[in-house]
């Protein structure tokens, strides 16, 4: 099956937005053994994309869209695609409910033009989106196939996932299987020393690594006529990875991320943890609580970005503070101690550091203390991470998720 | 002049890499007033770049390429550009000097592949590369110009700051001004219709409205032989959109976003901030805390996730949680009364809500509370948000920051 992307949007071709679309769904295609033979830009205007559609219909089997299906003026890809292949729009009482219950919890009333957001292409599969007010559609016609997708990543990828994911999956013959395993805390470049013999010797599956921040994937692949053949080439290297890998793999489900893996183990212990975050200043607290059940294992967090703020909240001495400076494996440390005291958790992890965007003798950029504690023992590590304020923010977080994560299993090899 | 942007590499038809060098060339082009028509992805296939490739000289004045210029058999770029041109490719000393010194540096030997990376269209502008081994080139010929730039990204904007900015500056005459207004509170559908008399009515400046979540912005963009008289375009119009939006603007810098503008209007003030969160667990903190210099505006925060947290940290009544729940209007004051009462900020705000990912009669999904209060004044906005857990998060996240603000332009009435 050959497919094309088109991304619509006057901001795109201004540089205002990076294409970020466009790089998940030719992943997504990819891993769904789906040819992607190009993508291509266009603007708000419905001209040069009729003109691309069309030449996009005489060479692929696929186009899928993404953009241009907004309430306003210039959103044209719904109309322009259904000209292009001849197919009327019509009415759907349940797109436009959806709008109309959107846009009432915003306290906005629908316009005339957000009626006609809500119009869809006549005898397509809907896409209802959870997220916005613009519905997605799937037009089949001659065999030809025009997959429309709202702009927004957010409402993009959640409509993708839901419902093109298993359409296309029912229209493929060959089976793409792929497997990941994640890791924490070995770092992409050593990762692939640790694996080259693996990854020079294979070719079905394949083994491929990418970086993530401070985290890295391992993803391997196979093609087969059946699922269960895929799988069956794919199984006995993945064993080989995870044993080399050992307790830095966090996850084996693509869509686990670290706060999901430390969120699961917390659950599965029947235990708690609580954050005392200085420089990450809530950024660790929110990815916990992102997880849908957070709030079995995390009750309290403190976001103590003031010297006064660690010593209120967490206790953290005056003495400590002024000796060894609120960037320090002490303060750390007394952060750590007071959260779990406080807070009466299990578990609790503390984050101190330098975020930048300064950068000097005193205050190295990217320097950042963790602590860990469980009540009992007490740890610590230095990190020096790179990169701009949010990267440094982000690495301190993902490594302080990571570090709780290590002391329930712990935990769990003790009990 | 029309320009046209062609990516070539079969990792960015993976999605192995996101396109960035696109919206990058896309934003510059944009600054020296030269449209693009559009923006394409191509794998290493000479055939598939030989058409797409002509199809572009066909309509646009200049081409600009990147990726495709390594060593390697599949970097073929060069090679099909200049068939395509009828231009041969000839020796260059300098070039090749440079690659044998940059190879030498790493320990490498220049292999047969190397001195073809060396070779230069005939002609043409040399762009030598101080970042990697292969060069670049202008190549002009019956009117029509092709940019070639290397791939990676340091490369190439290294090479085009250096030798095609002023090259295209030498040859285009429009200046493209853009002037980008943010607001936060209205939605982008009734936004349009506010504005859609000036919408309507311009074609330069053109005006277009653009939804970002819980946010919209309004882009005037105009095009003149001079900056001055670009921007004088686009004055008048920018007043009134202004004018019209009232309170609603929190900024006209192109690069702030909600929580630059609170930070920056709290320091102005000499005021601090306090933040109480529930259901968005630390993002809003996270989010203030990542503007460099918030450590002047943000000393304390209070994530709050469980009932007994909010009673103990931010001292909400027992009897308020059991009679009216912890989403409650009455919950969220007291949230936010007890986060400036603790932190012994100038102004705090609070959120409490259900995010999802279930939803119920008695814990309907997206219902959020935020309380907003300066010690004396306090009020309360109930919302119903739509979308994922994360998408109801990043709103609530959003309009609290929007409130704190909007209680801030009222201090500053007042005072």
């Amino acid at each position: 099956m050959k497919a094309e992307l088109i991304s619509v949007g006057t901001e795109i071709l201004l540089g205002n937005i990076v294409n970020t679309n466009a790089a998940y769904l030719s992943k997504q295609c990819a891993s769904l053994g789906i040819n992607v033979y190009a993508q291509s830009v266009v603007g708000d205007n419905d001209k040069r994309l009729g003109t691309l559609f069309k030449d996009a219909m005489s060479r692929s089997d696929v186009v899928i869209l993404t953009g241009g299906l907004g309430p306003t003026e210039d959103d044209l890809t719904k109309e322009t695609v259904c000209e292009c292949m001849d197919v009327p729009l019509v009415r759907d009482v349940k797109a436009e409910e959806n709008m109309v219950n959107i846009l009432k919890g915003l306290s906005y009333t629908p316009s005339h033009n957000n009626y006609k957001q809500a119009l869809v292409p006549k005898d397509s599969i809907i896409l209802y989106n959870h997220n916005g007010t613009a519905p997605g559609a799937i037009i089949e016609k001659n065999g030809f196939t025009a997959i429309l997708l709202p702009g927004p990543p957010i409402e993009m990828t959640a409509m993708f996932e839901e419902y093109v994911i298993p359409y296309l999956r029912s229209k493929t013959n060959d089976v793409l299987y792929s497997y990941t395993i994640k890791e924490c805390g070995i770092g992409e470049s050593l990762l692939e020393t640790m694996l080259l013999d693996i990854i020079d010797n294979q070719t079905n599956p394949t083994v491929a690594t990418y970086a993530k921040t401070s985290c890295s994937e391992v993803r391997i692949t196979a093609k087969a006529d059946s699922f269960e053949k895929a799988q069956n080439l794919v199984k006995p290297i993945a064993e080989e990875v995870i044993k080399r890998l050992g307790d830095n793999v966090y996850s084996t489900d693509e869509k686990e991320n670290i706060e999901d893996a430390l969120v699961r183990l917390l659950r599965k212990n029947n235990l708690t943890i609580s954050v005392a975050e200085s420089c990450t200043g809530g950024l660790t607290c929110s990815k916990i609580v992102n997880v849908g059940g957070a709030s079995e294992v995390f009750k309290y967090g403190f976001i103590t970005y003031a010297n006064e703020a660690k010593m209120k909240l967490l206790g953290v001495s005056k003495d400590t503070l002024e000796k060894y400076t609120a960037v320090s494996e002490k303060t750390a440390r007394e952060m750590a101690c007071g959260a779990i005291k406080e807070s009466g958790a299990d578990v609790a992890v503390s984050i101190t550091g330098y975020a930048g965007p300064y950068d000097s003798e005193d205050e190295p950029k990217g320097l950042v203390f963790i602590g860990c504690t469980n009540g009992k023992d007490t740890f610590c590590r230095q990190f020096r991470f790179n990169g701009n304020r949010q990267k440094i923010r982000e690495s301190a977080s993902v490594m302080a998720l990571n570090m709780a994560r290590l002391m329930i299993i712990q935990y769990e090899m003790e009990n």
